[in-house]
């Protein structure tokens, strides 16, 4: 049943939208065999995912001052590059390395569910990652996207209210116009909590096969998808 | 010649992109039908976009606080009406017309060139006009941009320098890794003393049949084109 009142779909992307670890793992194994090095691949992008949440907090603590995904993913990989003793790399090396972020690949639905949606709804990215990262993945992955919205935008990381009223007021509507889209129950709380309406997507796989997601059905999220197909046909498209 | 810095495009948008003049003429035609009343909707139209420079410079120079150009057009719009004695209106009636701005359409070229021109660059919107403006704009004329940048985001209007410099560092990019696009030289000089690349477009009818408009070649500007496609040929795609 669509909401009648909701004029865009707001998209929490790593994970939701896209495969960061899948991603990761396929890139970095190419790397391995380009550089002649050795690294377990799947718990670097664990670690690295893991890694720059901490950052983040510290950034939205005001420990640190105001600095993009990109400058946070970079600091976690000079460190996780010492733990995993991957050395003799260039500047250019770990640049590549740390722009795995913007070639990320879409999972299998992704493309054609946002295809639909678009018809009826304003699709718009509203991700942690900068702007130049999203509008770099979406080149690369076909990303059909009416608008990136970033965090960045209001120099407030989510689950910051701010994140997310700015990118209302950046879309012209109020908030509850606005659904947030996400396959992550807490940002979608605190999407919730300025109003926004929200839709749950699965994504079981996204910690890769060994880790058991959350998703169980929510009575205070008003759609729960299987996938981004799904999503469509529930809200009409 | 492609310039071989050069990774996105930006284009300023009112006049260069889509035919502000026409498609307010054309909708004030249907609306003057539809209420019973009768207008000069050329004089109108270039009254309206006269009208809205100078609030933009009191916001730019602080006499105005910051206010979206949908606020500024609303702000000339009610001036007008009185001064064309268009009487008998309700507010969703006002709110309609003003927002015609999000429903210009594209010179025949622009979709094209656009699409043609995305092959190999990011292309994106760097127009005073406001994020939700843009996005609309977009869907309702079919413009398939990568990002919607906007003056909006810098909290400064065109042609500040803050407004281009934003839109560079927001795409991750230096300002000769960006080609301002516009059919206004005055754009384009205020985009290269910035550091941007730029390109002129010709759109002699922006004004309507009966204004000249100065569509000479200029040795500062680095590149010249008849039209959208014309300049895609010319940036090697």
């Amino acid at each position: 049943m669509p909401i009648p009142q909701v004029k865009a779909l707001t998209f929490d992307v790593f994970g939701t939208v896209v495969d960061w670890r899948g991603s990761i793992i396929k890139e970095g194994e190419v790397f391995s065999r380009s550089h002649h090095i050795q690294a377990d691949w799947a718990a670097f992008a664990d670690r690295w995912r893991a890694g720059y949440a901490p950052s983040m907090n510290e950034v939205r603590t005001g420990t640190l001052p105001w600095m993009t995904i990109d400058q946070l993913h970079r600091r976690v990989l000079d460190r996780l590059l010492e733990e995993f003793k991957i050395t003799g790399l260039t500047e250019a090396d770990k640049e590549h390395l740390n722009r795995i972020w913007h070639r990320l690949h879409p999972w299998p639905d992704s493309v054609d569910g946002l295809t639909r949606l678009k018809k009826k709804y304003i699709v718009a990215t509203l991700s942690n990652g900068n702007v130049a990262l999203l509008t770099n993945m979406a080149k690369f992955g076909g990303l059909p996207w009416d608008v990136i919205l970033s965090a960045e935008l209001a120099k407030h990381y989510k689950p910051d209210p701010e994140a997310y009223l700015t990118a209302a007021s950046l879309l012209g509507l109020r908030p509850w116009e606005v659904m947030m889209v996400a396959a992550h129950k807490n940002d979608l709380h605190a999407a919730a909590k300025t109003g926004m309406r929200t839709a749950f997507v699965e994504r079981p796989l996204e910690f890769g096969p060994d880790r058991k997601v959350d998703v169980s059905r929510e009575e205070s999220i008003d759609v729960h998808g299987k996938d981004f197909v799904d999503l469509a046909h529930q809200l009409g498209t």
